[in-house]
């Protein structure tokens, strides 16, 4: 096994398209265009488990990018991957990521158009991948994280907190049946990222952001960037069935909600919007067929209050996942 | 030290151009335009070597970067940044790291548009790096790595070696004078992205691409998406004053050629030209003010060969760094 195979025999097929010189060049070409571009990193032992399938964490890597594109409204188009992989890394597991990669760029009708691959020296230094994925504008404005106005109705799509549960079964720290812990791993391995709702978004929401290191700690960035303060309400915050039901089986109803909307890696969008159209955004959820809950509202001020249906506000701590914090 | 806190001070800083939205979006809205696009990573003691010091290792990372660039004949516009710091990484280190982005992106006049940071949880873990940088097409033919004849003349922008003496002189694998070792170590740490010449290749270069992984394996590559072989004569090798000192001092000279034709991080071009084409490209070299030297040719056949002063070809070995070579 060298380089040159593992490049040309895994991940040059995925590279077909025009400017990508089936990665036999140093660099691509893009068709020319606005681009909308973001990168998201994945680490082993941080954004996924080094026990996870490899063409399973390969189609997250692509679906967490394509989530903030979606948030955007972006309409995807193609990607540059940087690998790192373990020093005992087995041509099998990359082929693996390779079938993972293949699977998803056809799902999303997407392309590889270059990048870069590495071996670790060290000897137990973790998998890390990067992607930086571009794609073409929406066709009304791109939906910018600021832009919310007080007042605004506060939406999320899909459920929140599947996959910080997922996480937990994984870790074995979560006791539930077994169905509902593969649902839980699936949603934590396998993001839906919400491209039409997000192509619907533009020209609709004031602001919106991809749920990824909580449901908390994102809002608050989404209300810090327009200057607002937000107010969710627990009862309002979407649940698929068994995350409600894990929640009905716990002694502590508000420390089970501040748990779910802390838990990231969620993958959804959240999204503002004002209240005169309420009635534009269920048209987009229906059209798009994607499930849209309003979880709150925006106003003046600051911060993020987790509020339950009694009117006390619970506390979330740092509202998520933050890199730095020790 | 939070993430947000090291984003907004140390980063943001660096994304004052417009679509970057100063690093407070999930995406970046790059100008209108065709983009020549490429992605290199670093890993500490794969790339460079953790006591590297951290300005440098952020310059080295844009540089290499910027080397593909140049290689195509392309104009540098901007840069996506990934970072995933070892666990116990201090904010001085980071700000440190961005201080030498903030002097390169003045020198080669880019920006930061975005990104993403995390931190490593397995205490050992290595710093990794990984950029994606766009930049403008040259106004004649991009320069593809293919494109050479038969009859074409091989040249190399720069010396050959510099850097592969640092590594082995910071490894203490390196036995030489005090000021050489600081220049060969400053060659490995600090390299020179040829983007004039890069630039006046366009249009005169029937083929190019930088030399990272040493000037054998990246001929051979030239050589092989052309279909040909590639002939290099040592004596035409470009050396620097110390480099040439260092070979005088070695008891075989022809493993000496060879150590410092396979030794990587040279980030110099690499083209073919026709032989019709010499005195433009010693007027190209000489408007750039790069040094250029012809050290062989294109023929007919495949693989490379490095030939002595007395016609003896020289063993190469792998011909340079493979990552997958175990």
């Amino acid at each position: 096994v060298n380089e040159t195979e593992i490049i040309r025999k895994l991940f040059s097929p995925l590279a077909a398209t025009e400017g990508a010189f089936g990665l036999r060049d140093d660099a691509a070409l893009l068709p020319a265009g606005d681009y909308v571009v973001t990168k998201d990193l994945m680490v082993a032992g941080v954004h996924f488990l080094e026990s996870d399938p490899p063409d399973l964490v390969a189609r997250k890597l692509l679906r967490v990018n394509l989530s903030d594109l979606a948030a955007k409204g972006a309409r995807p188009v193609g990607y540059f991957l940087g690998c790192v992989w373990p020093a005992k890394i087995k041509r099998e597991t990359i082929a693996r990521f390779a079938e993972g990669l293949t699977v998803d760029q056809e799902t999303f009708r997407i392309s590889l158009y270059g990048g870069d691959t590495a071996r670790h020296v060290a000897p137990d230094a973790p998998l890390m991948l990067s992607v930086t994925m571009f794609g073409a504008p929406p066709r009304q404005e791109f939906v910018r994280r600021s832009g919310a106005s007080p007042g605004d109705d506060l939406y999320v799509t899909g459920t929140i907190g599947d996959a910080g549960l997922g996480l937990a079964a994984l870790r074995k720290e979560l006791a539930c049946a077994k169905a509902a812990k593969e649902f839980f791993v699936e949603r934590y391995r396998l993001p839906t990222p919400r491209l039409t709702m997000g192509g619907a978004l533009s020209g609709l929401a004031s602001a919106a952001l991809d749920v990824s290191d909580g449901l908390i700690v994102d809002a608050g960035r989404l209300a810090e960037a327009g200057g607002l303060a937000a107010e969710i309400q627990t009862a309002a915050i979407p649940l698929s069935a068994p995350g409600a039901d894990w929640l009905s089986g716990e002694d502590d109803p508000h420390a089970a909600y501040a748990r779910l909307a802390t838990a990231g890696d969620d993958y959804e969008i959240l999204f503002a919007a004002p209240p005169t159209r309420r009635r534009a955004v269920e048209m987009a959820a229906k059209v798009s067929k994607t499930p849209v809950a309003r979880i709150g509202q925006l106003a003046k001020g600051e911060g993020v209050r987790l509020v339950s249906q009694d009117g006390e506000e619970i506390d979330t701590g740092a509202g998520g996942y933050d890199h730095f914090a020790s």
